[in-house]
């Protein structure tokens, strides 16, 4: 009794000295055992994201539950959807230049500060989920992408990921790449360059604008994710035919973005409660799609949505055209040309190795669901 | 630095009252703040696997390193490789007696025990490791197979996986179902009951006599992992022709075991250390599998070595047979019907999903490496 009163009283001190807050830490030494390096940490996280997109959002509260059970309570994360905290768009300069301590994005919304930043989300004919960890975790790829990071000011910490995306939907069919000409296509990013090379009408609207978009035929289609995020917004109601595989996204990785002197302040327990924390997270978001998406696509099939296959020829066309645009941009970079070729040797690789007893399995146990 | 000295002060009382050494823990409260709970506490772990299958054995160091940095050094884990704490085979009994607080192994060793526990790694045909990961994360799969574990006083932790496996080595090509017959073939567990009603001689022996019975023609043909495992016993200089998929192991799960008491005994924030260091450790495996088999397949290759896809006839007839093993159990067995049910109903409305967007870019993305 005498002993649990005393150690109460240095806690209290211990506590006293700490100073909670967004984005702050104490100066608390960080090598000493545990009872030296407890302090109260409270911070802001800046998502990208809306609360709609639940399973993408949700990773920032996973992030914080895992950190604050690691802690006991003591280092907590508290998250803001885009546009409450920060602007949506802007969360990667946000954390940059310290105005929120962590922030949780897709990287390939910056290509615009650095063409580079989209392999740590993925490239149009990239690695697929299991592919892009390897690479990260253990192909040399984290090395690679801290770098490019390192001219941000950020610690990037992985984010989750959906798998492969679908193509998305399509008023009508598109039997050939003939058929894509001229259509108008909600596709941002890359994969809008692609499309566009390939002749359609790139539009680029916000996730609330599709349905009606689609429905006064203002576009002809529109992609988004997958199955439960794209029912939704109801697009099947909208579309008929629900074009795959996404492949502008087979594996789009998303990121928790950590300002550095805020990192640099951490406890190194804190350091590595963040990166375990973050690591869960990050499988978790795939496990919760994968477990989502299925009943989600019956549902969509019950209601009358045809899935299409897109043919080999337009899939053909859109791989050349997207290693012509990154050639280019890693003709006239650097950098960009440092990370595409780490990502393109280990791609070819695993493309190679993946190639015999998974995609095996995928087709003998895998239906495709098409209605033939 | 007066404060300092004080909180020395405390801290060496605390770990005094604690008492170091294998499955002991303190009673300290587990809902006070971190300073009340941290007692140092030292687990052994037994292993089922040799540090020669270091991606596997490798995922106990994981975790111990993990939850070292977690707790600041105070929880720590050494393990041990199968043979030398318990016999290899006897990790299950281990953990659930309390002759170890925790164990690493593949719960399909113990189907002696209960039939069941094969859900927990891996049944033939079953799921691949997205989908085995998804329904035990959030498709009711962690309660039901808790429910299995708590027969046995253990609480299940992730431990890792493999990926689909390769279905093995063979001296002649077997192009199909005839071709099987009459074939001696090194392979355990419910794989070894689909083989043996196929027509195959089916042999069990220990890794380390593969590559002489090989050699000496004792056996026609083995299973093992994939490339990077089978490179290491030199299969490619005893047998000529590499099968694919291993559809006995589309995603083995290993698996942590703690014993229930020594969990219950565990601060809350040491069991929760515990559940994230073990996803972690279970991810990483999975990834650096994947990053490790591509340069071992293409050094196969390199060496001669052909990949061959086992024939859609022979998958079928295995799949068939696999279907009715596991129906049998489940007829005489309600434990058993309600694990299987539950993975079943799972796995068909994932096959569904997984048949769209995944396997179509598996499709164009992933070269077979055949031949032809």
């Amino acid at each position: 009794m005498k002993r649990r009163k005393f150690i109460s009283a240095a806690g209290a001190g211990l506590v006293g000295a700490s100073v909670a807050g967004c984005g702050n830490t104490t100066s608390e030494s960080d090598s000493g055992p545990a009872i030296q390096t407890s302090p109260r940490i409270q911070w802001r996280l800046a998502s990208s994201f809306s609360r709609s997109l639940d399973t993408i959002y949700g990773a920032a509260d996973v992030l914080s539950e895992k950190l604050s059970e690691l802690t006991d309570g003591r280092f907590t994360i508290r998250s803001y959807p885009g546009g409450e905290l920060v602007p949506a768009l802007e969360v990667l300069g946000s954390v940059q230049n310290g105005t929120v301590p962590i922030g949780h994005s897709a990287s390939y919304y910056y290509t615009g500060r650095n063409p580079a930043l989209a392999f740590d989300t993925c490239v149009p004919f990239g690695m697929n989920v299991r592919q892009y960890n390897a690479w990260v975790q253990h192909g040399g790829g984290m090395d690679i992408l801290r770098s490019v990071f390192s001219d941000f000011n950020i610690i990037n910490l992985p984010g989750g990921n959906t798998g492969v995306q679908m193509g998305g939907w399509f008023r009508r069919e598109v039997n050939s790449l003939q058929d894509l000409r001229g259509i108008k296509m909600r596709i941002p990013g890359l994969g809008g360059n692609v499309m566009d090379r390939l002749g359609v009408s790139v539009q680029v609207i916000a996730s609330g604008d599709i349905y009606p978009a689609l429905e006064r035929g203002v576009i002809d289609a529109s992609e988004w994710v997958g199955p439960y995020d794209d029912e939704k917004l109801g697009l099947n109601k909208v579309a008929r035919f629900y074009y795959y595989p996404g492949w502008w996204e087979p594996g789009p990785g998303l990121t928790f973005y950590v300002n550095r002197e805020q990192w640099d302040k951490l406890p190194t327990t804190y350091q590595r409660a963040l990166e375990v924390a973050s690591a869960f997270a990050s499988s978790d978001m795939q496990s919760k799609y994968d477990a989502k998406n299925p009943p989600a696509l019956k549902r969509l099939l019950d209601s009358g949505t045809e899935v299409r296959r897109f043919t080999n020829d337009l899939l053909s066309a859109a791989e050349e055209q997207s290693m012509d645009i990154m050639q280019e941009y890693a003709a006239n970079d650097q950098q960009y040309r440092t990370v595409f070729e780490s990502h393109e040797q280990f791609k070819q690789l695993s493309n190679s190795w993946f190639g015999t007893a998974e995609r095996a399995y995928a087709e003998f146990a895998f239906s495709t669901n098409e209605r033939v």
